[in-house]
């Protein structure tokens, strides 16, 4: 019997050394990390899932920090997802995040977490649900995932959540730049931090005129913090929760849930047919492939193209 | 005759207009781009490629600016492409690059055009390519490509250029991090912009001694600049200029081409596997597979495990 034989059961009984041991193998993608993962699945669907993203420097973290305390005062147990790019250099995770919530540690209802992906791009993008799943399943009322950056891959784990908090910062003309690049609709609650900066209410302003534009119902609020003191805290995870209610009450909450998860279905089916068939290309093929770039006889989209044609002829070949 | 007719001829005669055009048939994936495209690929590889990346508010873009004033004055036309990710709500691109590169328009000797992609997660990383091909068919001498945000996705456009220059500010701790998590080991060369600032030599300090734990030789440089005083700038240019002449002289240059080039072919290959198994699903087996969710029968992976078997089944099935 090894320490993994009863890894279910323990994450169950809200084991949080089980819990780690099972978001590692996520991370990994390790045999055995899938079917576990279905036993947890029936047991997932309780937590409220808060995203919180924006560019660095907008102080997410001490956010996120103040934050986690306001629900441990109203006695929810918090997990927190530091979710950091991949890198083979500094083998992952940033330790950072973990020493800015030193505030929270011996605290056995908070439990925080940095995510890091070896494997390939997108991948953080496929295990960050099934983390998420893992504190679900361990009872965790609450789920914050920090997001580090302003890509497309961050924008997409922030906007699986059920609550999706915007951070950015006074004068930074560039944190209102990545805001309106994609993010903007993703938001649920917007938040201004460090307040006590200049350009404060512009960029408030700035944030609404563009909320105006957007066609929603009812409207995203803005709301200033300074994190670093604590101020606005508490208000910004009033208005979350104010938001989660509304959305439960009215079904768009689950509705959103369920649209989450088909696409969270979709894209491992796309994901697992695109490393099947480039997993199917024969040393011969990629060889061909490589000369006709080489020689500039045929562009990149033409090459794969006839790869494919290829393929698709073996495919049918019985 | 409609205008599009004779596009590639008018590309290669380096008409600004008609290379615009081609771009946006290509960011809008339109029907007679890939064919445009593959008769472009033979007058392609001349231009020298450079990436330029970093966090937001590091002034790139005021860089690249002085960069291409500098490449001018060496008589070298250059196209810079400015890419940012996709917004459903900002329509695309954002106005601001173009306005910041004023002091160059009205030189035809330079084209500057922001990319957008509305279409889907990962189509920049696809379009991206294939614009710098346009640019380099339309004779230009140098290509710049800059990268807004730091994400996953960024970091792999800036990766396939023949050179990668990481910006960063100082007193940015987060600007810092951002440059572990994945990117440090795309640079090709460092600059720490914004040098009058407090801190930038304790940037430029840190940045070193992460680069002293990879094993590379050379080891990139790490420059100081002051961009909106113009400060520096001519140092990067000529540091580029360097890396591009001992890489040529190696043939290493020649190697990595051809490395991005399969590594896109194999992209397009997985992509293409991807969207056309998707498309093949149909309405009963997205209903199944969404109910089996909504109840919580089976999880994510589990669904797509099994409409990807059946799919497998239908396949072979003659």
């Amino acid at each position: 019997m090894t320490e993994d034989d009863d890894l279910v059961s323990r994450v169950l009984a809200r084991d949080q050394r089980a819990g780690a041991r099972m978001i590692t193998l996520i991370e990994n993608d390790a045999p055995g990390a899938a079917s576990r993962l279905a036993e947890l699945f029936p047991h997932t669907g309780r937590a409220a899932v808060i995203g919180v993203t924006g560019p660095p420097g907008a102080g997410k973290s001490t956010l996120v920090e103040g934050m986690v305390r306001a629900w441990r005062d109203r006695g929810r147990t918090v997990g927190v997802l530091a979710v950091d790019p991949s890198s083979p250099f500094t083998g992952g995770a940033i330790l950072g995040d973990r020493i800015r919530m030193a505030s929270l540690t011996g605290d056995p209802g908070v439990y925080v977490r940095s995510m890091a992906s070896r494997a390939h791009l997108g991948g953080l993008a496929e295990a960050t649900p099934a983390a998420v799943r893992v504190l679900d399943a361990m009872g965790m009322d609450v789920i914050v995932v920090e997001t580090v950056g302003v890509g497309q891959s961050e924008i997409a784990i922030a906007g699986t959540a059920d609550c999706t908090v915007l951070v950015t910062m006074p004068g930074a003309g560039d944190g209102i730049q990545a805001m309106k690049a994609g993010v903007l609709e993703i938001g649920d609650v917007f938040v201004v931090n460090k307040a006590d900066r200049e350009g404060a209410l512009r960029t408030r302003r700035e944030l609404n005129a563009m909320l105006r534009m957007q066609d929603r119902t009812p409207r995203p609020v803005v709301l200033l913090t300074k994190a670093d003191m604590g101020d606005g805290v508490e208000q910004v995870v009033r208005q979350v929760e104010e938001f989660l209610d509304t959305r439960r009450g009215s079904g768009q909450l689950q509705k959103r849930r369920l649209r989450h998860l088909e696409r969270e279905a979709l894209e491992l089916i796309g994901a697992q047919a695109r490393r099947r068939t480039l997993a199917t290309l024969d040393q011969a093929t990629i060889d061909e492939l490589s000369e006709a770039l080489w020689e500039r006889r045929q562009d990149p989209a033409t090459v794969a193209a006839r790869a494919l044609a290829a393929l698709q002829w073996a495919d049918n070949d019985c």
